[in-house]
């Protein structure tokens, strides 16, 4: 239903660092923020206290190709670029007035939270697979 | 038991934002990391998933001396100013090299969470009372 | 010109703790941008690192009557209450659903940046002042 | 003179998320925080508001293994893998209790910043790299 989605966003004064740039980690959050929305572009929401899934990071990459500065506007593009029976692959790009700024890959995993609160490798639910596969073309 | 210490930090690069300072909400989070190394140092803990109570803001202020920059070193000094039957409520000072550079005060409730997820007005437990409690002279 | 601000929001999923709810921390944050977001609606920059002048926090205070959680969206409200001769106070609210969240108060101070970093207050260049000035009724 | 450093730390509560476990973009600060505590074992500072010359991430990668809780304690460990003309690529590794946590690596570029604000490599200075050279067996 939906496996693209792109936000636009605004740099806020707490995301800047002593240089003078938005600090290298914040870009992570900017993708993860982009890809919530597309969760809920799907009709779904990725975290739920009740729920017996969840989804940790497995792992997660950024290249830095320019920087973001306060109050400069930008646009976060997250795809998914695979998804396998228990792991989804993302792929980000963040833009600024048709430059790239920086291009980002993270991977999540699906587990079941166990009683004691450690967490197991599970099969992502199917109606969750079928809103946020990529279309195949013919 | 416990109800005043002092913890020793350093300031972290992402701390920092475009002024060349740290931003001003880290203070509340220096002022919080020494709050809790006071309960560890009463044998308590104030974060258990599992329990059936937590501690919530109700308030917090600080007021700001002097800037703090990136790599310098400080002290938080965190204290129980007050603690009634359903809240505690601390006074906390940061310093550096012996100059004021900011003073906290604020309050937490001890609620028990309802099985909706909303929270419920408690009495404190009295094992964390009297560990926790500012000893009163004769 | 501008003195009072509204903004929407949506908690992002790094802004909540293990607690279920937004840390109470980040609502300084949600706080300043309604703040930088009413300085751009009078058409001014708080910040601009090649300006003369800065704005650090002198205080900040905030009550907590509700807690916010992931994906909630709500409204922050930024109104300037004093603007004296060195200094601006801002009061601010938080709603959901017309539910009050939280309410704010802090002050921020102009001072003029010293060639060995240090800050001295001076006074808001007129411009500024009468930009943000509330409108007093006859 | 040091290309490999240690640092302990503790899970400060701020640092969790609604899924009761360390953000994962928090990681990435871990291994910066370690990052300059090895510049100083080296007699450096990574950051000089009035130095010529800054130290942008180019890339920054991490692979998740376990989770970390509130107030768990972990030790960060950072080696210098590469230096060339003009980068520095770090490899870290997270553990706790003897198990692997994290592990990750990212690559900084020496930069000389222009007086528009903007940034443009430059070779190393030849004082940092001999202090954070890795040591070549002979």
């Amino acid at each position: 239903m939906a496996s693209e989605h792109s936000i636009r966003r605004r740099v806020q004064f707490s995301e800047t660092d002593a240089a003078g740039i938005v600090h290298f980690s914040n870009f992570f959050r900017y993708f993860e923020d982009a890809e919530h929305a597309l969760w809920r572009e799907a009709g779904l929401c990725i975290h739920d206290a009740a729920a017996p899934i969840g989804w940790p990071r497995v792992a997660a990459s950024c290249e830095y190709h320019r920087p973001l500065r306060f109050e400069q506007e930008f646009d976060v593009t997250v795809r998914v670029s695979e998804l396998t029976g228990r792991a989804i692959t993302y792929t980000g790009e963040i833009t600024r007035d048709g430059e790239r700024v920086a291009t980002g890959r993270w991977k999540i995993a699906c587990v079941s939270k166990l009683p004691d609160g450690t967490m197991k490798s599970t099969p992502i639910p199917g109606e969750i697979a079928s809103r946020l596969a990529p279309r195949t073309s013919i």
